[in-house]
């Protein structure tokens, strides 16, 4: 095995968030557990979040008790304050994402303050933080924000120099929040990274497939010595209100192009599948992805073929 | 501009291909002046195959003499065997794809004979041809075959070796037929082409996205070398038999792709959108694709995003 990979599956959280009708919490947790079952044994479980923003997931102290339970399951649990990290430590986490944009207007958006107090705040939850909780950076807007368009290189580079200055031994993850990070700018800002701050202990990558371009840019990430990657089974995480417009890359479209690599990712595709094809039925759900259809239809697809005829 | 790219529109041969129900001639026409006017000036009109094995592409005589009207239009006209060749050139093709197979098997049912049969006919159709008509090759399941499985790149490139010593001044494209292509294996076999047959030239690269991989081989092949590649309007090309499994990577989506990195394709996209979105709309299409949703859906999407919460 030429490599190996590891896959943060993402779909509990960044999947089941813009979904409106209620998931209830026993069926998350039952897909916690086949998720596990199939070989991701990371998962972003929840959040800890304003329940009224987001109020699909409000639950979070319900699923990290649960995923306790899960034999082998490394659950994280995002959260984009000081004081969501103390409550989410409290209800016993011990892997937090904690969230942050590199451009000021998503951040105030989406936390509704600056990057700069986002960065002081994020030395507050260091200076509270029990040792023993790991911690992973999430860098929402990397490469491009809703509002501010395409982000430069240098000052994302910079931002991620003084994260990196207040804790090494994190896991810093550029996140392609809307899906239109091209792989030249991927792998150019994260070679540079690496570059910039060897003292981070890992860098993870956070792809959308929104324009079609989830594995391109996976694959460039990687290129760039990437080698964790979050995907959400089922392709989740659409947008309700852009009919078609796709999420997260899709857990089995990435498991899929890194096993046919030779790189892997200790996911069982095959045990999967139904799981993907499961969430991508949620109601509410827009899901993506493109494994799915083709690996189960792929006996019809065969048939299909030997019918000749003239294809390229 | 960084960079410049040729996009081979395919829709109209490998898209309609696979659809059932006749399309009119003149709907295909209005189609040909619709993407050239999009500024997809290289479009893949239809092919000079059986009949019987392909209905829908039955009228590629009358495609040849109506494309000879649209202004700009470099049209190209797939054929398999030097016979074929021959009908097209006398019903006026001036630019000919001649397609066989790397695998003996596809090949066999492609165009009922083996690689070696299919040089044989190549080098004859060579002797016969005009010296005004430019060609191309499309080596169809350079990568991975239906039957045979992934391919081994010694056996391809010495195939390609072979073809090009027959003529040099052809392009050379390398089809992923199944779409499970991965970007390694397109960089790899690409970059070994180029280095073993300087005298080609130009290469071009075909690429299906029925695994969501169609970008990212579309720009591995890119760092190979590769400036031609193949694209369908609408991501048609999809299998009507396996229900989702998508074909052709959308002309959208590499357009989209390509400019949004710098790199100029020539294509207007918001002109291409409603072309790409009537082509999916076609009766028995399976269309696919990305940025067609992002873009059409997009004033919308902008709204939810500032809903805030807590994305990635």
């Amino acid at each position: 095995m030429a490599d190996a990979v590891e896959i943060v599956e993402v779909a509990p959280r960044d999947g089941f968030q813009p979904i409106l009708p209620w998931i209830p919490t026993a069926t998350k947790i039952d897909f916690l557990r086949r998720l596990a079952a199939a070989g991701l044994r990371r998962i972003e479980i929840g959040s800890f979040v304003s329940p009224t923003a987001i109020p699909q997931l409000r639950d979070g102290a319900a699923l990290i008790e649960a995923a306790a339970g899960i034999p082998g399951l490394r659950p994280q649990v995002l959260v984009p304050t000081a004081k969501r990290a103390r409550d989410a430590v409290a209800a016993g986490a011990r892997f937090l994402v904690y969230v942050l944009s590199a451009s000021e207007a998503h951040n105030r958006s989406n936390v509704r303050r600056s990057v700069a107090e986002s960065v002081e705040d994020y030395a507050r939850m260091l200076d509270a933080l029990p040792a023993e909780v790991e911690l992973r950076i999430n860098l929402a807007t990397a490469f491009d924000c809703p509002f501010d368009g395409k982000m430069a290189v240098g000052p994302v580079l910079e931002l991620i120099g003084r994260l990196a200055a207040l804790r090494p031994d994190v896991e810093i993850c550029p996140c392609d929040t809307t899906g239109r990070a091209t792989p030249d700018h991927v792998a150019t800002l994260i070679a540079a990274a690496r570059a910039c701050c060897p003292q981070v202990s890992a860098w993870a990558y956070h792809a959308h497939d929104t324009y079609g371009m989830g594995l391109a840019t996976t694959w460039a990430a990687h290129g760039a010595g990437v080698r964790v990657f979050d995907a959400a089974a089922g392709g989740l995480g659409g947008c309700p209100f852009a009919p078609g417009a796709t999420g997260n890359v899709a857990t089995e479209d990435v498991v899929w192009m890194f096993e046919r690599m030779g790189i892997a990712t200790g996911v069982d595709v095959a045990a999967l599948l139904p799981v993907a094809a499961d969430a991508a039925a949620l109601p509410g759900a827009t899901a993506g992805g493109r494994a799915r259809f083709a690996l189960l239809g792929s006996e019809k697809q065969a048939s299909r073929e030997m019918v000749g005829g003239c294809s390229a």
